[in-house]
């Protein structure tokens, strides 16, 4: 470690740079590198030369438009003889031993590697700060969307107190569906995967992984904290029903999947945590984020000074990722052009994760009752007994189903919380699911920008 | 010009700040960089000491959390012994002369005068990379909101093809008002300066110049070309009736003051321009900019592989636009503290600037039309002579206005063209106002975003 940014000399003519995976992004990223070679020397002050493309099989057959003289299978090789190294290759490994191989001997690095930088990201970000070059992922998350760098650098004066993330393109298009036509979770997702938005396996983004591994990224961009996965609560939308998303829209409601990190005051002496999570959200239909519709992201962005932003755009897609990858790759490039040490992170701070029971929102409790009196008495008594306050309370009672040969009648109780604590509430409802005149609790979801 | 950067040592502990300009912003910028003092000096590495804010009078009275011995009139002296300037005067002189002065002796400068960067930029520009210090204007546009930041560096790779903002919150403010309530524009200006989002003279807002210097920033850092404020076509709101927003609601639509600059191809020969231009615009109601209400501000980006981004925040008041200050002033620091040069502009294009006749858009046009046979015909001769399609004609009949004692029944003819060039449709618009059938034109309206 003697030689720092030993790979590149000062103001070159020609940066090297390496592309580590050739899949939906890369492939784009490559097609641009090539194609747009003379306005990128441009604006780099250096002509970007792509000098090899590691993918994991040669024998696959590649886009017909990338040289195939690129492409190798030493990605080891290929990562030492580059000044600028693009890790598109997902996944842990080999993904972290290449790029601490690429940092190691001084070239910078962008990665679109979302789980690796949720992981990993801490150990990644002071090994790019010893070796004084620059570590950026701003395709990681909400694909197309300047998000990271407004973060880190525009906001670098204010201090952000919440971020409500819409960072997972299939989930908003299965909800919205759900929303606009009705269709219960089961024929969107099908929908969601004929069109392509979603894989054959949704799990990753259905039960809301993808987000949380953005969540820990903006959250420790955000409150200049590591964060990581583990800290991340997360909740999927599996069980949301087309009942759930009726509701709500009767409530001028509407369900998103969230990714929050929020700071919260612990106990008036200037304490503070920070709670990251990711769980389907009831949110007012005037909020911006409401409106974000399709498979597109947007990024809420509550700070002291700055108020209420929002960053909206396309959230996935090869061409779309590939502008955040090549965004990144000219500033990396930049900095080696111009001199001086790439851009640090700012993560020297220590606010305390805390965990889901300290969350304080409000609450949407959907319960199916028998219809006598005296249950709604019954559930506001153990709603006071915890010190949890109701905002509003609906009762809708449905006649006795006479196809089903069913002959008692029943009601619904829609209930919303004022702000309460989460172990609060928890404890709540599973009081309330054992009383005897409550058939079941069908939903609880908490409802966020009222 | 010997001993570049002569004000400042490197890795420095501490950075003279000076602040020019107590108004709004500037009240709110010296609060906090007093208040947070110890958060910004952990964020940047050095502590940002505020020697001295330059007012045009000592007499008046100041803000009570900023100690007095602090402001001083002499402006000159002041930025001779900073290592970072913030210029909050507004204007072209003295601002200009100072920020030469700062930028020649090896201070950063960061600016929130959209006039001046609007007229003078380029030369400014010039300055700080010749003496390679940085100049940032963040809070220029659109306030709170990063936009500038991600256009220029976020969006490096990339290439910009529109850009349509709302970057006047007053104008947005009454649009919005004349929507909701079906006010008129007097009554909707005056009931925005009682409430303090319109000045008392409106006229930099309402006619449009505001947006104009925003749109000439704007255009200059998307098209990578320096634009000034006379390449802007600009066009205010004074003109749009409650009849032009009932019109517009009729049709889905809603009207907004947008600040657009567009690259066209001008021969298929790949040579391209670009259009700059401030004018009431009508936009569907389900583009995202069409739900920006109130005196919020949106920047909306149409880039080749990102595809549609837009940014969305407050555009004014003191403490929100104190955000984009300090972030530009934090970067500006770090960069000192690290050590290289600052970030340059890459202004190095040259795409000329297209007169307002070379737009090609969409129009609605509004005709009050004497209410007998064959005037459709004739109108729609004018058009297609000039070669200009229509998509749609709706005409209304009036009843003879008995109160008034007319007698005659008039009809309103309401009719939006495919694309055309502006030329065309400027001649088309002569035209038809001369024929004897045509009781008056009431509006002419460009249409974006279907």
């Amino acid at each position: 470690m003697t030689e720092l940014n030993s790979a590149t000399s000062p103001n070159p003519d020609t940066l090297k740079v390496a592309l580590l995976g050739c899949g939906n992004v890369g492939s784009q990223v490559a097609r641009i590198l090539l194609r747009d070679a003379d306005s990128l020397a441009a604006r780099t002050g250096a002509r970007l030369e792509l000098i090899g493309i590691a993918v994991r099989d040669l024998e696959l057959a590649r886009d017909p438009a990338i040289p195939a003289a690129l492409f190798t299978d030493d990605a080891r090789a290929l990562v030492r003889s580059a000044d600028l190294v693009i890790e598109l290759l997902g996944g842990i490994e080999p993904a972290r031993e290449l790029i601490r191989s690429a940092l190691e001997h001084g070239a910078s690095v962008v990665s679109g590697n979302k789980a690796l930088l949720a992981a990993e990201g801490p150990a990644l970000y002071e090994l790019a700060d010893a070796t004084g070059v620059q570590l950026s992922y701003e395709a990681a998350v909400a694909g197309a969307i300047p998000i990271l760098r407004p973060i880190r650098d525009s906001l670098a004066g204010d201090k952000i107190t919440r971020v409500l993330g819409i960072v997972n393109g299939t989930t908003n298009y299965i909800l919205d569906q759900m929303d606009s036509t009705g269709a219960d979770f089961e024929s969107a997702l099908a929908e969601a995967q004929r069109l392509g938005y979603a894989e054959a396996d949704p799990t990753a983004d259905v039960d809301g992984h993808d987000a949380a591994a953005k969540a820990a990224i903006l959250a420790s961009l955000s409150f200049h904290t590591r964060f990581a996965l583990e800290n991340v609560h997360c909740e999927g939308i599996r069980t949301i029903s087309a009942a759930d998303i009726e509701a709500a829209r009767a409530s001028g409601l509407v369900i998103k999947l969230l990714a929050i990190a929020e700071k919260v005051e612990l106990d008036g002496a200037g304490q503070a945590g920070v709670n990251v999570r990711v769980h389907p959200t009831l949110l007012p239909r005037e909020h911006p984020l409401a409106s974000v519709r399709g498979a597109f992201n947007a990024v809420f962005v509550e700070a002291e000074y700055a108020g209420e932003l929002m960053f909206y755009g396309q959230g996935a897609g090869g061409l779309a990722t590939a502008s955040a990858v090549l965004g990144d790759l000219v500033s990396a490039a930049r900095r080696i052009v111009l001199g001086g040490p790439g851009r640090t992170e700012t993560t020297k701070g220590s606010v305390p994760a805390l965990g889901i029971d300290a969350v304080q929102t409000s609450y949407s409790i959907g319960l199916e009752v028998a219809d006598q009196p005296g249950v709604l008495a019954k559930v506001a008594q153990i709603f006071a007994a915890h010190g949890v306050s109701i905002e509003t309370m609906r009762q809708t009672i449905h006649p006795a189903a006479e196809a089903t040969g069913s002959t008692a009648r029943y009601a619904e109780l829609r209930i919303v919380t004022h702000r309460a604590i989460e172990s609060a509430l928890a404890a709540t409802v599973a009081q309330i699911r054992d009383l005897d005149v409550i058939t079941s609790v069908t939903s609880v979801l908490r409802v966020e920008g009222v």
